[in-house]
């Protein structure tokens, strides 16, 4: 069978559109970032990605019905506010680094042949502790998009991160390079240790702002007050052990 | 050479077949609940399917002639009762992700030339416990499929398995979903401790029922009793340590 | 680059040739006895088999020049008593299931180039403790070769090896049986826990009978005798701990 | 996507050059070498080679703009002293097997059409201590060559290293050797625990001679200086545990 198999339902015609990538991650921040983006936006599904780089294995629904594992494609069309957007959401990541790289690089073809003028990367940045107020950091394809990035209120920080940026949110804004696009890594900080709907919180807020696109957070702050009451009363039981700092830099 | 390469002795015609599955899994439920079914209808090989996929290794007879590690395709055609018959058995699942859905997606291809009708894939639900009344639990293509199952006993419980189905019993029935087959995946409960044949009669009974096939289980009881008996010994020697729960979720 | 690259010194013709294979594995008992038997009929390299599914590696002589790991093939040409004869020996087989595929088709397709009367794959096996008289059991692609291969000595014996046969040594005869070719695998016991030129002695005699070829073993004596000092010294110090099961079924 | 994809920024004409390679190994001494030599030349990069044989990820500069992990390529012409100069530098070498040799065989076919005269490649010598005086030792393609670089004061030493090279500087001599190329690996001793500046300037200062390149080594001393404090503090701290013989071999 072919490595990648896009199917789509159908194919939309774009006018200079945005890609957001949201994929899990540490703490899902890029995930539940896009997953909640597109909520807001009800956007639509227009392709699912099959691939052998995927686990074998397929989701059971509450009824019983089974899916393929797989990344998916969504769009918005442009509003008179927004741009128009394709929003790229999945359950995996590929489970090599060829597929992760054959994966990514199928997703630029894409961007090429859509004309996608800026893409960006969702994730979190481990920093190992608990955050209260995440900084979203950025890194960038050029200067000049980290000077724009800048006056949209992105922390560039030197030697942050210093470990690189690995996975989908890594290579798509590395391809882009290789291939001419213009592409950004947003990251929100995050401790790394459970998903973080506040670290998807921040990120979105920066990514709203810069999309012109208007966002109900109430859903993610709902999720996030959830998540500090398990992890305050976690913290009542035991004192973590220092975490390893290796598993901090990873970014999704 | 091909990492997939079929080999037929014959190439026989049929009419609307159903593609039975049972590959080794968990508690081997698949895989003995398939070669009873095959047993009892005397069915005939036509294929073998190498590849390099497979462990690179040769079994031995007892005469001391090799065998090629393999999976092999048997048949039983129509009579008056049943349908055409087509049984999936073998040693191994490719020992790969991209080994499993290549596989998989050989299958498939075969199944869509010979006008396959439905593919049921079998499989242990490992519970991490004794199981006395394995219950037969199902996933399928779609929600008619679901409806026509429950209506022959199949069980659908919300949530279970939550882990999703991974190996060929998952991606014979995600690959169906994309190429447009139907395709029911039956999971006998099983402890996931031993090779279950309880959980393998479970499914079978189930299964010749839909399929209307006569079936004699006095093997596969005899089997159940002897491993019952072992268990019962091992159970007064120790209590077994509490199971896993990541263990538990693989259906093979 | 191909993934298997071989490269011919010259293009011998041979009739009905056999070949014999001596690759590393369990004891070394097949590379030992591969190697003294291509020593003893002085025979000629006249092929390199270069391989990605090697390891990255390469070998620095004695005057510091250096070689790519690799597989090699020696002829010797029929002398009245014995036939023609093609060896097979290398520092490697391949690191993935895959590769180790591969490269045996690969030998397989030369051998049906070349013409190939029998394959014989030499091997050691593993039986977790001292051996005094070392059997040399077999396996074949045929109950007519098993039948003449113990008129020539070789022990067929039920359920041994239970664990079958890998790498080389098994795919070999497993690829001959699927291609329609004749192969023998001779093993010769041996505790698995040192190189073992005592079982590449047993395997060699009977292979030597067979061919009809006169070796002289003072060499695998020699050598054998020091590998028995060096043991008798370690058993004054140390009893070993008991094998674990698993790791004595490996056939080279 | 193309497993390795190069992307010259120019295509620069070659006088029979001399290809010199540095990538991350033992104590990254051949990095270390490389990198200093093509300051000092003040070598212009003229191709980036990546590919999905890297890890999947990008690094982030100290102004927030990203780069994909790669290998890169530069040339210093002649001028009169040195020959026509290639360097390959890169921040990884191929994750797998099969990568190290595709990536290595790339560069071998370039060497082919720039006519490439001699490859050198450099790398450490993991000794397992600390040494004061790092000697430079040799491997190469030809007994012709060993005595050549014998005459430049490179150490061939019977049995070192033992366990063969591996990576890059093994396959691009052993792929020299296949291809009918001149190749000599040069390894400056080092302890194989730390960075080695040290074991890059004995290897350096050997080839500086050989290629008559002038070089200022002040940088790569007081880079040495540091390491020489840092580990003089440490053991006073602490004596390092008996390192594991099997580290000790790779030369990267």
């Amino acid at each position: 069978m072919e490595k990648i198999k896009s199917i789509f339902s159908e194919q939309p015609q774009f006018d200079a559109p945005i890609l957001v990538e949201g994929l899990p991650g540490v703490g899902n921040v890029g995930k539940l970032a896009a997953e909640h983006l597109l909520d807001q936006l009800k956007a639509t599904k227009f392709a699912d990605i099959y691939s052998s780089y995927f686990p074998p294995q397929v989701v059971v629904d509450e009824e019983g019905v089974i899916k393929l594992v797989n990344n998916e494609l969504y769009y918005s069309k442009a509003d008179g506010k927004h741009p128009d957007l394709i929003i790229l959401v999945g359950d995996y990541q590929g489970l090599t680094p060829e597929g992760q790289y054959d994966l990514s690089d199928h997703i630029i073809q894409l961007c090429q042949r859509w004309g996608v003028k800026t893409i960006f990367t969702l994730g979190g940045y481990g920093i190992g502790k608990m955050v209260e107020q995440p900084r979203v950091l950025g890194a960038a394809t050029s200067k000049e998009v980290v000077e724009e990035m800048k006056a949209k209120g992105v922390i560039f920080s030197k030697g942050e991160p210093g470990s690189g940026i690995v996975g989908a949110s890594g290579l798509l804004l590395g391809l882009s390079k290789v291939y001419g696009l213009q592409a950004v890594c947003l990251m929100g900080e995050t401790s790394g240790y459970f998903v973080d709907p506040k670290g998807a919180e921040a990120v979105l807020r920066i990514l709203a702002s810069i999309l012109n696109v208007e966002i109900d957070f109430s859903d993610l702050e709902s999720k996030a007050e959830q998540i500090d009451l398990i992890t305050s009363k976690l913290k009542e039981i035991e004192t973590p052990a220092e975490p390893k700092r290796e598993d901090l830099g990873y970014i999704g």
